[in-house]
């Protein structure tokens, strides 16, 4: 039954990019949603009623959490709630046209089971999870190397690092390298397959979920800056990072 | 003539990649600078041997200026001078395989003439310059919308950001966006093709060179942040950008 759902939802995954890179080729409106800094677009939208009615065919008893409005109200974590992202990285899928995702998590009674990451730009669809391990298309991803701070590239919340709080610019001085690509999909991508250390930021449910269950699948990190373990609908500032990374920007933090 | 050397560099600039591709799936000693934030590879070295030398088969006048210290003691932009950058960003090359880039620029008589910037990992080849225009392979660029900064995204020097001097803290809170990659030269092609509205870091030689000429040949702004013209040789704080990003940004800077 799940490793069902996984394959209809891949399927979903290459449908969904196909209609968002035809979707790029004819005009769309772009608005304001919080600030001037927070955009979303006819695509977030559309691709987000796509989505949620074909989760709902996939599998008519769960619930959806979605970030432009057209999920459920989803209190708890019971049955089968899917997390969707239809644009992460809005900002860059307007600016630049490239450095954006689209997301899915599936959580099982609140267990972390499935989640799919697309990289559209590049055709590439990270998912796994439920013990079966990562993937990037059909090629298996192994565990990061549990590298230190000092041998690491980091990503942090771009308004942190320009607000100071949490004592964050310690961690990229200390970093081998301080990294911001304005999509958490694309941050999350760069931390499963090694290429950043940590990623320290503020993160919505569907900017977390997939992360989160493929970060767990491989034997990260992931934890809020008091240590906890992240509740997935009510996290605030999360970190994704190999072991050692986390150890050393949980000493540094505060 | 120039047109002669342009079409051998821009092959240069192919086969470099083809070379650095082959390589990547051997191993190569990596080794510290000035210090665990600044990387060389024998792969820099490699590149740079081999493209010091075809450059001096292809134009046996000019000198040439490169990082690595396989290049001639230039005091003055006589003649033609070639400015290399083996690879940009090395950390990148090392930690990511990716977001690193090849640069050659030809200055003639201290005018900036042309400028080839290779992302190695997605096949382009970003050149141009002398009036011709700037082009990612055949396709010609056009320059960027002059957008503000407030409309802008924009990449500051992560270093400077997080040490908050000059007021660049200001700039980064403005723009709609902080973005940092890790290497000038994709930088620069983000600047180029619009994706950033403003770039604004230390350059040596080797990270401007190549840069500036395709800013400067698609009508960007090239400066100082004392707001004077840029000496290649002897830069310091640069910013590249449209011109009203660059009118926004040197009135916060200090």
């Amino acid at each position: 039954m799940l490793q069902e759902i996984d394959q209809k939802v891949q399927q979903l995954m290459w449908d969904v990019q196909k209609r968002t890179l035809d979707r790029m080729k004819q005009s769309y409106d772009v608005n304001l949603k919080t600030s001037y800094k927070d955009l979303v677009t006819t695509v977030d939208k559309e691709n987000e009623r796509y989505l949620n009615q074909r989760l709902r065919e996939i599998d008519p008893d769960a619930k959806i959490i979605s970030e432009e409005g057209y999920g459920d109200q989803v209190n708890d974590l019971k049955g089968h709630v899917f997390i969707v992202d239809p644009i992460d990285g809005t900002m860059n899928f307007v600016m630049q046209h490239c450095n954006f995702a689209i997301m899915i998590a599936l959580y099982v009674d609140g267990e972390p089971t499935y989640g799919y990451i697309m990289d559209v730009m590049n055709d590439k669809l990270y998912h796994g999870g439920n013990g079966d391990g990562v993937f990037v298309n059909n090629h298996q991803l192994n565990t990061p190397a549990n590298n230190s701070l000092h041998d690491s590239l980091m990503v942090l919340n771009a308004g942190l690092t320009l607000d100071g709080g949490h004592n964050v610019r310690e961690v990229g001085k200390q970093a081998r390298g301080l990294r911001m690509y304005g999509s958490a999909g694309i941050e999350m991508i760069y931390v499963i397959t090694g290429r950043i250390g940590g990623y320290l930021s503020y993160l919505k449910p569907w900017d977390l979920a997939a992360g989160m269950v493929l970060a767990l699948e491989l034997g990260l990190v992931v934890k809020g800056i008091d240590e906890q373990q992240v509740n997935v609908l009510s996290s605030n500032l999360v970190l994704v990072a190999t072991k050692q990374v986390a150890s050393d920007v949980l000493e540094l933090v505060d």
